[in-house]
């Protein structure tokens, strides 16, 4: 059996598994090539600090399409344009511990490898750095046997832009409407980024433009290093022999995040008095011998450590957020809250929720500014249609990891548990058992983090790891209270519209009677009648008009 | 941002997405590794045709765990161990398509890699090959930054087994009873096994043996090539690149499974005829480009070619399921089915079915020789209680692929699918709406292929291709119908038990009446009783008592 033995090349392992990248179908494949373009450009724009304005164009020629994705980033660099493109696990973002779209340096290449297996095609890219004269074309393949770029073509050409890239895709795709659209990942994008502007050219030559709503920046992450509350004995191990300060002491300050000179001489101290070798501040990481580094483990452990930072995460916030929201969905009420950031083993994450509701179709009653109740006139919002529920449907999930839409593989999402496990019926729901509660709403999750755990590569859905899941219940119960507060004073001034239209019908006959009992003239019953309607107006009036935008200070 | 770009090695990369491998909890992480061990010992002995014989002992230490595992195999030589057990993919099963367990050459390096990231400490390895004098003995590491194995120790001892492997891992880990523990993994495994003996001895001491039911091995699946419909055609333009045939002709005939030397030439005449370039049975492979290739591709999809090879796999087979069943489980009836085998994306597969159902606690009537009802004793069976479902409960799914237990994401898996989306109402279960069945059964589904697509690489569930989801519902089917027939003749014989008590609850008073109407003697009066009593026994015998298991031809 021995000569069988092989080695397997990554790409050789992702082609064979390709729907582990998220290309199972043509359909789901195009949504995920344009969403692996897009999230590059806008990590690029991000670290230029570039305001991104983003085109997209798809077309679809009975299954054969082509995705086009154009930024004004800063260009990539001649000799990295091909790795980036040609190359699985290639990136820039998976050594460090800073809020990203991407993470794991694959999603563009396999995008292209996916091209090149069902087209035969390579990609086309065209990028311009920022005060070069020229701008690069090359067209590039993946040799998938050695997981290494193939170049095809390489020149320099004009190109108008002062800077940016351009990446132009052939592949098997299928184009669809609804949910799991590219116009759908589109505007969830948009709402995430209200600074983003995006222009979308769909197969049929429609263009649709999604406007920023803002030209501030978000302000941006930065990298920080790994907390030592979270780390594993194997990977302190890894960093004592590939670090290099000399001293124990500063390995301990130099790559741990908040570990001062004070914290770490406590920490060498007790490990001291596990160790049955002789452990110092002066001891040399390389040097460290097994049992220490235990030792060593353990005394982090037990030592008090700030928690990790959490200024690294930069929320989308609520004001942008609720700006987000508005722009894109038509709702009668939004709440929205921004929880305080916390920590899954050691990694810090921040949790946003907000919840959109309406209620579509006539049953909408409202108070104009002379206290005269009357129903609402229906709106007519096609473009909101997939993204808040029906009357009696499931509510929708709007689900983002560091702004990123995810469409794909809810059930197993920490979010939709999340929204599962939170008791509606509290609030004033309908909520099947196990099930997304039933109403016109639409709830929307951010969860931003230095490293987002992925149940896949495809980036999909998010693990439910027990501190996230904790995090984002406590603030869908947030929501959920300004929700119910609502929902009573709807409920509420529901039951007054009823009696006063019930009353209004009966007021003639009221009158009527009145008139003949107290034998009225004809004007004394008009006159009284109309004081009768009055003075039910006056009571309604005081009570006051709802707001429809709550927000919650942290109360933990 | 140039500078910043860098190479990911994928042994870094599943580092930190360990959950991707399914070591995300301890309790997790220790099932995954007896796992991945367990199926290299068994894919070993069946590469080798020897009836296996492994042994498990899992200890767990306040969440320290060690795990050992011990094959009679054929023994791996000796500079084949560490890449074997330090590096990600690498393997002898990925390159091939044939029926195994492993196909990723990542299982049992990840295991140690977890041992390693969360103890720090190496895996330890014997293994003799038949015939040799001496056993290798190896701790062996991966070095996560280059993906390669470190070799810690190495030396060669004698083992009073002739030929073998022994693995030891310590690693962080938690032993938990219940539906995801190490015993119902290994359970299952008998179940889908029956030539395969066990002995386990859990952390308290105590040793559970599964033996084996029969010595007959099972057929050894061979190795196919690729069916022409299922190439995509970057893959055939690689597989043009990489052939050492020197003629299309040779190509086709000697890359692909069902082409002979007609088919061959008929798919080359029709390329001909697509393509605008020449192309003929003696072009050379290497210099066809990338027109003609479409062309090729084209012609291969519209030209007939036959049906994959089905003799590939090799599915456990009805009569070696129903006594692995039995073995195992208490049930009252059975019912199996093996489908014919089909193909998803040109990889042939086949399904297997079997349908466990019992009525535990006091609710059974049976009917003895004499045809005399009664209840059934009530059976005390503790150690099937996780593999049916109680009464009120949803059943229970007892998932394979390759014979291999999945324990995990069962939500996302086809096999929990084609169940949900089977209309169990028409076979007399209780369904709520998209629902699993409410039924005291367990479902048993084994998915064999030379490719089973996992939903991850943690294997723990099959991605639902439709013709994946078609098959196995087409199974649960046929084993449905033969249930709701038991059920007609279960229900009908609780029926008649509840008439039978009732009428002899009343025959004495019915006595009474005759003697007084008729005046009988007091010995007539209960010659007549026993006369009833008769006749209502021999009405019953007349049907016959009900078998329990049913087989059924495919009905296609």
């Amino acid at each position: 059996m021995a000569h069988r033995q092989r080695e397997i090349s990554i790409s050789e392992f992702f082609l064979k598994n390709r729907h582990l990248l998220g290309f199972d179908t043509p359909a789901k494949a195009l949504v995920t090539a344009v969403r692996e373009a897009v999230d590059n450009a806008l990590d690029a724009c991000k670290e230029a600090g570039i305001l991104p304005e983003i085109t997209v164009e798809v077309s679809d020629r009975y299954g054969k399409s082509k995705v086009i994705v154009e930024d004004n980033g800063p260009g990539i660099v001649e000799d990295q344009i091909a790795r980036i493109f040609g190359k699985l696990l290639y990136g820039s973002k998976f050594h460090k511990l800073s809020q990203s779209r991407g993470q794991q340096g694959m999603g563009i290449s396999a995008a292209g490898m996916y091209g090149q297996l069902t087209m035969g095609k390579p990609l086309h890219i065209v990028s311009r750095v920022k005060g070069d004269k020229l701008a690069s074309e090359m067209y590039v393949s993946i040799d998938t046997g050695k997981n290494r770029p193939d170049i095809h073509k390489k020149k320099q050409l004009r190109w108008d832009r002062p800077h940016g890239t351009r990446v132009a895709m052939e592949m098997e795709g299928h184009h669809q409407t609804g949910p799991h659209s590219v116009e759908t990942y589109l505007k969830q994008t948009a709402i995430a980024n209200p600074h983003l502007a995006i222009t979308y050219q769909n197969p049929k030559g429609e263009v649709i433009r999604f406007n920023r709503s803002t030209n501030t920046l978000p302000k941006r992450p930065f990298e920080i290093k790994p907390h030592p509350y979270g780390i594993e004995l194997g990977r302190l191990i890894q960093m004592l022999n590939n670090t290099n300060s000399r001293t124990l002491l500063g390995f301990l300050v130099d790559e741990f995040s908040c570990v001062g000179k004070k914290t770490a001489l406590s920490i060498i101290a007790l490990a001291r008095k596990h160790s049955d070798r002789e452990l110092s501040e002066r001891s040399h990481p390389k040097h460290i011998a097994h049992a220490q580094a235990t030792a060593l483990h353990k005394a982090i452990q037990t030592t008090r450590v700030l928690a990790p930072r959490t200024d690294c995460i930069v929320p989308i916030g609520e004001d942008q957020l609720l700006t987000g929201l508005r722009k894109e969905l038509a709702a009668d009420f939004f709440t929205v809250v921004t929880r305080p950031p916390a920590a899954y083993r050691g990694n810090p994450f921040q949790v946003e929720i907000a919840l959109a509701y309406a209620r579509p179709g006539g049953g909408d009653v409202e108070v104009d500014a002379g206290g005269h109740m009357r129903k609402r006139a229906t709106r007519d919002e096609p473009a909101s249609e997939h993204l808040i529920a029906q009357k009696d449907e499931p509510v929708r999930l709007l689900r983002f990891a560091n702004r990123v839409p995810l469409l794909y593989q809810q059930a197993g999402c920490a979010i939709a548990k999340a929204v599962i496990q939170t008791n509606w019926r509290g609030y004033g729901l309908h909520q099947p058992k196990g099930s997304l509660p039933i109403a016109p709403m639409a709830i929307l999750v951010h969860v931003a983090s230095v490293w987002v755990p992925y149940t896949s590569e495809s980036k999909e859905a998010i693990e439910p790891y027990p501190e996230i899941l904790k995090e984002i219940k406590l603030g869908l119960q947030q929501c959920a209270r300004g929700l119910a507060q609502y929902l009573r004073r709807e409920t509420h001034l529901h039951e007054e519209y009823d009696r006063r239209v019930y009353i209004e019908k009966y007021l003639p006959q009221i009158g009527i009677a009145l008139q003949e009992i107290l034998t009225l003239s004809d004007e004394e019953r008009d006159l009284t009648i109309k004081k009768l309607d009055d003075t039910l107006h006056r009571s309604r009036t005081k009570r006051g008009a709802p707001h429809d935008a709550e927000r919650f200070e942290d109360q933990p």
